[in-house]
C-alpha cells in the first residue's frame, strides 16, 4: 500500500497542480499503465545536470572546470540520487507490479534514483527551473554538508567504512597494486579488500584518488547487494 | 585579427549586458589571460543538454527515453555543436594565440564547439534559461530542417556522401563484416570504405543503424584532417 502523496508534497514543499504528472513520476514501467516515469526521468536527469552545475560553478568561483565536472560527477549519480531520494522516503511512494515489489524494487538504487529524477522534471515541467532548483538544493544540501572536493572524495571513504562495520564487523583495507609510468606522471593503481575478498580495483593519479575511486565502486557494489 | 562582437552580437539576435562575459566565453586558454572559456563551456554544455532535452521531449510526446536520449545525443555532440558555430561563423571572433592561430584553431571543430557552448552558458548566466532557449532553439532548427529520428540517421550518411564527393569524387562504400547473435536479436557490423580504404567500423541492432553510426564516425574522422 502506497503511502498518500500529499505526505511527499509537504517533505518536498512543494503542491502539484496537475496530481497526473507526480502520478506519471512515481510509476515505474513495471506498473503496467499507459505512462510510466521514464521521459520525466529524461527531462530530470538534464535538469539535475544543470542545477548542480550552475551551483558549483557559482560556489567555486576558482575551480576550473574539471574540478566542477568532477566533483558534479560524485554528486550527480545513481548512488547520489539513491541517497537523495532515501532522504525523502521516496521509496514508499513509488507505483511498481507486485513482481517488482517482492524482488526489493522498492529499495533498488536504480528505481530510487530514477523516481528522483522524474520528480524533478515534473517539478520542472510544471513550475520551471527557478522552482524546482530551490527545491533540488535544499535536498542535496541537506544531504551533503559540506560540498567541496575534499569532503566528497573524502565520502566514499567514509561510507564504505560505514557500510562495512554495519555490514561485517570490519574497515576495510586499501592496497596499492601498481604503480606506473614515470615519476611525474605516476599512475596508482589500489584495490579495495573487506574481510579478506577484493571488493574492486580503481587507477588514479595519486593513491588517494585511486582510494576513493576503488571506495565508490565498491559502495555501489554492496548497495546493490 | 577579430571580426567586432558587434557582428556576432547581432547575429545571436543578443547584446550582452556585460561585454566582459563575451570575452571570456570567447576567449581559449591559449590566449594566456586570467580569464578563459572552460567555464562557460562548463555551464553551457549542460544548459544545452537540456535545451535540446526539452525541446524533444514536447516535440515527440509518443517517444520513450531511449528514443529521445539517441536523437539528443545525435545533436548535442562536438561535431553537432561545431555546425552550429560555423552556422554564426563563430570562429572569427575567438581570441586564441598565434600558435594555435598557425595551427588552424579557428577551424578546429573542439575549438568552435566549445566556444558555442560557452556563449550559451554566457548568455544563460546573464538572462536565463527561456532567453537563451530561444536564441539556442532559433540556430539548431536552422540548421537541422528536419529533426527526427529518421532524418538526424539519415544525416551522417547524406554528410558523409557530400564530403566524399567534394574530396575524393566519390561515394562512401558500406561492407557488412559480420552478423552475430540469435535471429530475435541480431548485430551486424558494418564497415565504411572509401577510396579501397576502410575509415570506421560500427556495431549496429540493424544494417541501417551500423551504417549511420559509422558514417557518422568517417564524418568526425573526415573533418578532423
Amino acid at each position: 500500500m502506497n503511502k498518500h502523496i500529499d505526505i511527499l508534497e509537504k517533505t518536498l514543499g512543494y503542491k502539484f497542480k496537475n496530481e497526473k504528472l507526480i502520478i506519471e513520476a512515481l510509476t515505474h514501467k513495471s506498473y503496467k499503465q499507459p505512462y510510466d516515469n521514464e521521459r520525466l526521468e529524461f527531462l530530470g536527469d538534464a535538469v539535475l545536470d544543470l542545477i548542480v552545475g550552475e551551483y558549483l560553478f557559482n560556489k567555486f568561483p576558482q575551480s576550473d572546470e574539471g574540478k566542477l565536472s568532477k566533483i558534479r560527477a560524485s554528486l550527480v549519480n545513481e548512488s547520489g540520487f539513491d541517497m537523495l531520494a532515501r532522504s525523502i522516503n521516496l521509496g514508499e511512494y513509488i507505483y511498481l507490479s507486485n513482481a517488482e515489489e517482492n524482488n526489493g524494487g522498492r529499495d533498488k538504487a536504480s528505481l530510487l534514483s530514477n523516481a528522483f529524477e522524474a520528480i524533478i522534471g515534473a517539478i520542472y515541467l510544471e513550475s520551471g527551473l527557478k522552482v524546482v532548483e530551490k527545491i533540488a538544493i535544499s535536498i542535496i544540501e541537506k544531504n551533503h554538508k559540506d560540498i567541496s572536493l575534499d569532503s566528497l572524495f573524502k565520502d566514499f571513504k567514509t561510507t564504505l567504512q560505514e557500510l562495512t562495520q554495519a555490514r561485517f564487523g570490519q574497515i576495510p583495507d586499501y592496497q596499492v597494486i601498481a604503480s606506473r609510468g614515470p615519476d611525474h606522471k605516476k599512475e596508482f593503481e589500489v584495490a579495495v579488500i573487506i574481510e579478506e575478498k577484493e571488493y574492486a580495483r580503481a587507477m588514479g593519479k595519486s593513491k588517494k584518488i585511486a582510494q576513493q575511486e576503488a571506495a565508490k565502486m565498491a559502495v555501489e557494489m554492496l548497495k546493490e547487494k
